[in-house]
């Protein structure tokens, strides 16, 4: 059935059966009235929202719509999670066209509600329109005791990074090409491009810890960095040989892996600073690796230095994702 | 400039500057972090998003750039206002093509600006995206101690509505029409479509009042009326020859009036439902006409019955707006 056919209404129920009945306790009412309301306490209430396009962040040719699903809230997640806090309540903006499978769109949320479900987020309201593509709009509340922001990082703080970097860059590299891996291998990369895990837990060590200065990367490794440099008034310098490349990344993508690390983007990893005895005491908390892989500097303020094994510096143009100014790179 | 020229970080802080700096109290980070972050107090907080999609929503010969912004937070602060709320913190996704003029963008942030202002929200985040057409989502939360629900109409209510209806339609059909009428009329009418003043102080009389059941018309009289019949799981009868149709759209808009109030939409008036003894004391403390149209039965629960003057049942087909349904209704 098409999504003409059954009508915005009949495709709000339909979404809120999908959805299924709310568990957070305190929410007061999800989808179906103005507005959704929740009660709140005393801690900081922290809010986010991205948005997906078709043929600018997504193809449907290569995204399932349940792929969709989970990353359109998973994005918004890590925002959450870079900021020291954990999510609570998502609304969604749809513009679908007409003639859109109505069996698509109940993919589309089973892929939401399983993200939701795993880090007890409620989807509580939102709208649908028609629109000449695909588009998902998610917003979301979270809350926090501390924040962690892109402006506390200080001269001195070693710079550290959650995970792997450039396997999503990857993966959208090897699903959009006919270069053809082992299935394991494809598999391996095509889960880090569509079904990125953010790292709340992980952003919830931080703070305990005393880290102050994070966020999360989704431009690009240097275009992130260059906005927690901006934003702390600080210079980097970032040692391109201890940048966690994947065993797998590097024998795929041999000497593209750097680029792939460097400017890649959707690595939904939290990019960190905090002084060596603070990061020190992660390791061993953390589920996922952490890597030390540079220091803020109080030289260049809002520049990126990098450096090779020999302290030698080294040039690299491209920084990473800007909506605008690369009218002509790839659809991602 | 265009868009791409500038760049999308270039972009952000353009925007940043246009909103210029938060006022609100409660406010602990604006633009340019992962989220946006407030401090809470008790109340309950409310949660709603609304989309504006070009070609969908609107189009760009007939709306000016400001005029799209105020009206993409207005809309949103009508569902604040419908759940007897007040709005605190905006966040905005927008979608444009790499072609706009990045003063159009400063407009439409202008136009955002003015209505946040005089409603005390802060715009405190959001996204850019290349889009193939101009995308404004619009986040929007606020709080409110009380709450009017569309599942609280009981038989025995009054339906009422704040201000006049029709307006709103009647003001796109005339600029979409080549029908020309006075410069006057046309820019009354043009105010009305283009201008929603969200009932915002209406709403919180209400909730002091003791009423407890509202909706803010945007589909249209009938399908927002409908809304509250099925989610109170009542009926309503409505009283055609009560409804407030001003004087300008009888004179300029005459048979089709009718037509207009009932399923134009885009109103932003509140429609509620409350014992007459309640709806009795509002006129007078209301800084807008408050017109009772109806009443809440238990007979044929969720729906609604037309009545003419002589309590004859009228028969009324089109409801209101529906996405999907009418592919082949025109823009609005």
């Amino acid at each position: 059935m098409k999504v003409w056919e059954l009508g915005e209404f009949g495709l709000i129920e339909l979404i809120a059966e999908t959805v299924g009945k709310a568990t957070r306790h305190d929410l007061i009412l999800g989808i179906g009235d103005d507005t959704a309301a929740w009660r709140t306490d005393k801690s900081i209430q922290l809010g986010t929202t991205d948005i997906l396009i078709q043929n600018v962040h997504f193809t449907l040719d290569i995204a399932t719509w349940r792929e969709l699903g989970w990353k359109a809230l998973a994005v918004n997640i890590s925002d959450i999670a870079a900021m020291g806090g954990t999510p609570s309540f998502a609304m969604v903006s749809l513009g679908l066209p007409p003639e859109t499978e109505v069996d698509n769109v109940v993919e589309l949320y089973r892929g939401m509600k399983e993200i939701a479900s795993k880090f007890d987020v409620d989807i509580v309201g939102g709208n649908i329109s028609r629109a000449p593509v695909v588009i998902i709009d998610v917003s979301l509340i979270g809350k926090a005791d501390i924040l962690l922001t892109r402006s506390a990082a200080a001269p001195g703080d070693q710079i550290a990074v959650t995970g792997y970097l450039g396997l999503s860059a990857a993966g959208l590299k090897l699903l959009k090409s006919r270069h053809k891996l082992d299935s394991k291998t494809t598999a391996f990369f095509r889960e880090a491009h569509m079904w990125p895990h953010p790292r709340v837990a992980e952003g919830q060590i931080l703070v305990q810890q005393g880290v102050r200065a994070a966020i999360d990367i989704s431009d690009g490794l240097l275009s992130d960095l260059t906005h927690i440099c901006k934003a702390s008034r600080v210079g980097a310098k970032l040692w391109i040989n201890k940048l966690p490349l994947h065993a797998l990344l590097r024998s795929a993508f041999k000497k593209e892996s750097l680029g792939l690390a460097l400017s890649g983007g959707e690595d939904y990893e939290l990019l960190f600073t905090a002084r060596s005895e603070v990061i020190a005491k992660l390791t061993g908390i953390m589920s996922s690796p952490v890597t030390v892989i540079g220091e803020i500097v109080s030289d260049a303020p809002g520049q990126v230095t990098l450096l090779d094994e020999q302290g030698k510096v080294v040039k690299w143009d491209e920084t990473g994702w800007d909506h605008f100014k690369s009218p002509g790179r790839g659809k991602r």
